[in-house]
């Protein structure tokens, strides 16, 4: 894992949040291990895979170095997905980490800001950035707990000022 | 398996039908063995378990004899739940079986009709209804593969005028 | 499921039981439904899938009409799988029912007598009798729950003379 | 996870080895983070879960840093776990990582050596050792991936001579 290519994390652009008091900025997480977990709440291997794994790692590692922040990217169904429902989820799902409503595109582009700007294939899309904000692993579909571990770990382990990292 | 005291299935109370040309009775399914799948489309238990067993019957029994019907009783997060969330919620699922959906009750009750009436204790809830048209089975929550294959299978061996069923 | 052309059991070659006072003959099951687990204690597909299975039919059916038989047919391994190892290992997974090991062949053919003679492709493979002694089904490899139970289901519901079954 | 404390893995005691074409000693594995799987193979929990997921570390991670060591502790049917019987379930299971029989005590301890010396309380237990060769897990059952993994993360991350590992 070569990390000296990683490109910085670009902004996410957010409509609305919730689970957290004020919107967070990729720069406030700064010298955290970040998992982004982009999702949409009507998409089945999001529900049954990606969704429980993004709760584990914030109910173990949520105050042992890692961030969990989720991302409702709506590319389809949009009248199905509204900030409204998400909350629903959210609440029934018993999810407790930050969650950041992707920003609808204008003039009918069905993709959102940040999916569109950085190029999500789909749902469920893992990211998985460094102390230092750098964008180290995007990931389309299922990841493996076991390599997803071994990530967090190899970063959790890096110094946010360390020249290695 | 004693079915003389089963009581007739009561007619339930369906606002709109999905995966259907026409609405559909309860009478229209005698003569063959009926699996009722109560849900909520945000409901973990139901998306994670019970709906998967369903698809899996219609895929596996359907044309062998076992109708499967889908009643979406919303009883909470009623504006995330709509008509039109939960035809993505098909759509996405992959479900091909008719759906209905409960009846709004009036006057506040959160509970929908059939819901109510049949005293549905949440979801999921699993009902069998033989070939007569008798309800055999009503059942809270999670029901196992196995058990539920053993109640088809005795059921399916019933024929619908036979004295013992 | 037509019946009508299914072939009376033929009896198995046991050289010793376990978990049972005295031999158990074919005859002896008469009336009730019987599963058959032809099993080696070193395959994983069995271990993992079949065993758990046959276990969980015997402590949820043992007592409403279904016998669970397990048959130990060796055929490779043969002197990692001697009888002593197999009580032990019937111990570790707590298994109740009676097995049988299926009498070793003569004159070095790996496969044993019953499964020789049955025709058994490997391991695991389902057996299901029914109330008359027909054998019904034999299946090479995991069966699923569902269906399973369906099967079971039905011979359950058939009487030991009715002239359906 | 502070390492200044960790303890230097003790020599384990090997009577049998296989799949490595000579004995392996703890200082062999310098420089890399083992992991060490010690198991029964007649013991469900071992089989169910620890085995497979020793096998994928050994899979994902064997050539990327991680040497997995498989100890087959036998504390209970001797007999029926004797090493011509543990060789015909390495080939079963597909197991490829070096696999020693830990060597029976005498004057019938029915505890064998390593078992006993590093108190292990039963099987499955997980130990892993950084690239110093100390000891910085040992866990008695089953041991979530998403945690192994982090553990292992941590551990490739550090060098074999840093001060802070």
């Amino acid at each position: 894992m070569d990390s000296s290519a990683a490109p910085a994390m670009p902004e996410w652009e957010v409509s609305q949040w919730f689970n957290t008091p004020r919107p967070i900025r990729v720069a406030d997480l700064r010298g955290r291990v970040v998992l982004v977990h982009a999702f949409q709440m009507l998409c089945p291997g999001c529900v049954i895979n990606a969704v429980p794994q993004a709760r584990r790692v914030h109910e173990l590692y949520g105050e042992r170095g890692v961030a969990v922040i989720g991302l409702h990217t709506v590319f389809e169904h949009h009248d199905a997905m509204q900030p409204h429902a998400l909350e629903a989820f959210l609440h029934e799902y018993g999810l407790r980490f930050p969650v950041g409503v992707d920003m609808p595109s204008e003039d009918g582009q069905p993709l959102p800001r940040t999916m569109l700007r950085m190029g999500f294939q789909g749902t469920p899309t893992t990211l998985v950035l460094d102390r230092r904000g750098r964008l180290r692993v995007q990931h389309f579909g299922h990841v493996d707990d076991l390599q997803l571990g071994v990530v967090l770990g190899q970063m959790l382990a890096e110094t946010p000022d360390s020249p290695a990292a």
